[in-house]
C-alpha cells in the first residue's frame, strides 16, 4: 500500500475540483481593523482591508474585552487546566454561562469549545437523550448540525430550505408519538436570507415538536440587546434551543446552547464533546463576558452595522454588480464559476489590497461560487467606493455577467 | 410528547448510577498553583490545593506564556474573526505550526482548536481519503478517537489494552491489500502505563499499517526537548501521525496533528470540523508558541515533575494506599465503588481543602473507580504530606481495603 500516493491523489482530486485552499497569513493590528497586513508564501508583505471577517462588529478589538482578557490572564493564568468536570470549571466559565441564559431568557446556558462542537455535541446527545427522535433539518442547515444529525444516527427528514410548506408536509407524514426536533438557522451565512422563525414555532406546536435554532451568524447583531433574530421577531421565549457562538460578533471563541435548566443539564450530562475536552482559557471567558454585556448597551452599533450593510449593498447595485438578494448584514456577489471566483479573489488581494475569500463548493452548491463580503462598522465609505470601482474593473476584465447587462 | 419529563429522565438514570457531575467552580491565582478559591453552590468559598489539574507542568501561570498571550492581544486583538480560510490565518497560527511541526521532527503540523477535535476530525478523515481503511483501535482509546473511528463508518477492529499479539492476531487476519492504520495513545491518562510504541512500530511496518498516536498526556513532559514518549523512545520519526495538545502540559488550548507535508495537507483540505471552524484566537496561538519554545529549553522541569510524581507514589505506598501501578507522572488510587469514590472526594474538598475528581464510569471500566492524582512540580512536600494524612483518616473512615491489610 503505498500511502503517499494516495493522499496526493486525494489532493489532486480537490485541485482538480478548484477548491484548493490556500490560507492567507494575516496579522490584524489593534485598533485599526479593517485594515490588516498580508504576509505572501515568498515572506513579502502588503497592506489589505479584509472583507470577509466573522468579526462582524469589530469585537475583536474594543478595548473593554482585551482589557477583559488580560485582567484574566493576570489573575488566573493562561489555560483552564482540565474538563469542565475535572478542574476545568472556573469562576470565568460560570458567570459567562450565566450571562448567556440573562442575554437569552433562559434558566440556562452551556459552554462549548466552538459553534461547531455545540452543534455537533448538541444534536447528536439529543438523538441519545430522546429515543426515537426524528430530526427534521433544513436543507441550507451549517456542516456542524448536519454533521450532529448524522452522529445521531436516528431517523432525520431534511426539507427544503425556508420551505415551511414542505416541514409541514414532512412533520405531517411522520409517527404523531414520536418526539421530534426541528433544527435550523436564523440568518444563513452564504446567501444572508432569514428563517421565517415565528412560521416555524407555529409548525413545532401544531405538531409537538421541539426547536432548535443556530443563531450564531446573528447574536450580537440582532434584537434590543443583541440576542438574535429571535429575540427581535419577539419569539425567543417559544424556541427551546438557541445555540450560538463567541466567535463572530463577539469577537473572541467558543460556542453555547441556552434553554429550561433540565434540558442544559442533561446535555451537559450526556454530551461526548462536551464532557472529554480542556475547557476554553479563562481569558476567553472573561472577554466573552465583556463583550456581551458591552454589546447588550449598545445598540448604535447595531444600527450602524446594518447602515454600512445597507450602504454597500447600494453601491454595489448602482454599479449593476449582481448582489445576491441578501436581507441580512452579508452582501454576496455572484461569480457563477469556481474558477473565475477564486481568480477574482487573487486579483483582488494582490492587485487592489482588497481581502475576500472565493465561496466555492462544497461550502456552496456549484454554479453558485460566490464572493461574500461582510461590511462592518469599522469600514468606511471611502473603503466601499475602492470596493466597487475594483470589482467594476475586474468584471469588465473576466467577462462576467453583470446585472443590467452592461457586461457579458 | 412530553419533553421536560424526558430529560428529567435521562438526569434521574445519571443519578441512579452515582455519575452525576457537580463542577467544582475553581478560581486559580496567577503564581499561586496548585492553591486555588472554590466557590460552594451557596456562594461561600473556601482555599483548596488541586490535585487534578492536567495543567500538569504549571505552564498555565509561567510568565513567558502570559506575557506571549498579552502581547498578541495588544497586537492583534481578540478573537481570529474566521475559520481558517475565510481570514481566520494569522501569523500566529502559522507560526505555531511552524514549531509544532519542529518540535516533532515532521514535514508540516495542523493545528485544530482541541485535542478532543483534533481525534475526532482526523481519525474520522482518514476514512475518506484511504478507502477501504481498516483502523485497529486499542481497547483504551480515549473517547475522542473512538469517536474519530466511529464517525469515519468503515471496518475497525479493538485490540485488547497495550496486547501486541492481540493486535497482530488482528492485523494478520485482515486483508493484507487493505490500507490499515493502528491507532494508539502513548501515555493512558487514567492508569497512567504506556504503550509498546516501538513493538507497535515493528508491528505496523510488517503488516504495512500506518500509525496514529495520540500524545497528549505526554507532549511537554517526555523526551529531551518535550516532543513525548515517542521523542524519549527514538521513535518519533517511524510514527506517521502524531496527535497532541496545547491544553495540557503545555498550559493553554488547542490540539495538533505533526506528519508528513502530503498527509497534513490531505487531511487540512477534507476535515470538516477542521474547515468550518473558527479558529483559535491569535493570543492562544501565541502562547502555545511560548511555551512550547520554553518547555524545549527546560528539560529540568520534566525532571523535576518525574521527581514529584515519584514522591507522591512512594508516600502513598508507604501509607499502604492502593496506588495503581502507574509508570508516568498520573497517580491513581483505586477505590473501586462509584459512591465511595465520590464521597471520599467530597470530603477532601469539604474538611481538606484537597480538590480531586472521583474518576467513576464511564470514564474507567466499573469496579475501577479511583481518585487520580497529577502532582506538578509545584506540588510541594508539604501538600504531599497533608494530603497522605486525609487520605490514611478517609481510607480508615471509609473503611476501604488497604494494601497490606491494614483496614477492611
Amino acid at each position: 500500500m503505498d500511502y503517499k500516493a494516495a493522499f496526493a491523489d486525494a489532493l489532486d482530486k480537490v485541485r482538480s475540483e478548484g477548491r484548493y485552499r490556500v490560507f492567507a497569513d494575516l496579522k490584524r493590528h489593534r485598533g485599526r481593523f479593517p485594515n490588516a497586513t498580508w504576509t505572501r508564501p515568498d515572506g513579502s508583505t502588503s497592506e489589505v482591508v479584509v472583507w470577509c471577517s466573522n468579526d462582524y462588529l469589530a469585537q475583536g478589538e474594543n478595548p473593554v474585552v482585551l482589557d477583559a482578557m488580560k485582567a484574566a490572564i493576570d489573575e488566573a493564568g493562561a489555560g483552564s487546566g482540565g474538563t469542565r468536570n475535572i478542574s476545568g470549571t472556573t469562576r470565568y466559565h460560570v458567570e459567562l454561562e450565566r450571562e448567556l441564559a440573562d442575554l437569552h431568557g433562559k434558566e440556562s446556558a452551556l459552554l462549548f469549545t466552538s459553534g461547531y462542537v455545540s452543534n455537533e455535541a448538541s444534536l447528536s446527545t439529543l438523538y441519545k437523550i430522546l429515543p426515537g427522535l426524528i430530526v427534521f433539518s433544513d436543507a441550507l442547515n451549517h456542516n456542524s448540525m448536519i454533521s450532529g444529525i448524522r452522529g445521531g444516527r436516528g431517523p432525520r427528514h431534511v426539507f427544503r430550505h425556508n420551505d415551511l410548506a414542505h416541514l409541514e408536509e414532512l412533520l405531517a407524514a411522520a409517527d404523531p408519538a414520536a418526539p421530534k426536533l426541528i433544527a435550523f438557522e436564523s440568518v444563513y451565512s452564504m446567501d444572508g436570507d432569514i428563517a421565517d422563525i415565528r412560521g416555524t414555532v407555529a409548525l413545532a406546536k401544531k405538531y409537538g415538536a421541539m426547536t432548535y435554532i443556530d443563531e450564531v451568524h446573528a447574536v450580537g447583531m440582532y434584537g434590543p440587546r443583541g440576542a438574535g433574530v429571535c429575540e427581535r421577531d419577539g419569539v425567543m421565549a417559544e424556541i427551546d434551543i438557541i445555540e450560538g457562538t463567541l466567535g463572530k460578533a463577539y469577537g473572541v471563541m467558543g460556542g453555547y446552547i441556552a434553554a429550561d435548566a433540565v434540558i442544559v443539564d442533561a446535555i451537559r450530562s450526556y454530551a461526548d464533546g462536551f464532557i472529554f475536552t480542556t475547557s476554553v482559557p479563562p481569558a476567553v471567558a472573561a472577554g466573552a463576558v465583556a463583550s456581551i454585556r458591552w454589546l447588550k448597551e449598545h445598540n448604535e452599533v447595531r444600527v450602524k452595522h446594518q447602515e454600512r450593510a445597507a450602504a454597500l449593498k447600494a453601491r454595489m447595485e448602482a454599479a449593476g454588480l449582481p448582489v445576491m438578494p441578501s436581507v441580512s448584514h452579508i452582501v454576496p456577489v455572484l461569480v457563477g464559476d469556481p474558477v473565475h471566483c477564486k481568480l477574482i479573489s487573487d486579483i483582488l488581494l494582490e492587485e487592489h489590497g482588497v481581502y475576500v475569500q472565493p465561496i466555492n463548493y462544497p461550502t456552496v452548491p456549484r454554479g453558485t461560487e460566490r464572493l461574500r463580503f461582510t461590511p462592518s462598522p469599522a469600514h468606511t465609505d471611502g473603503m466601499m467606493d475602492d470596493l466597487v470601482r475594483a470589482l467594476e474593473k475586474l468584471w469588465v476584465r473576466c467577462n462576467i455577467q453583470r446585472v443590467g447587462g452592461q457586461a457579458a
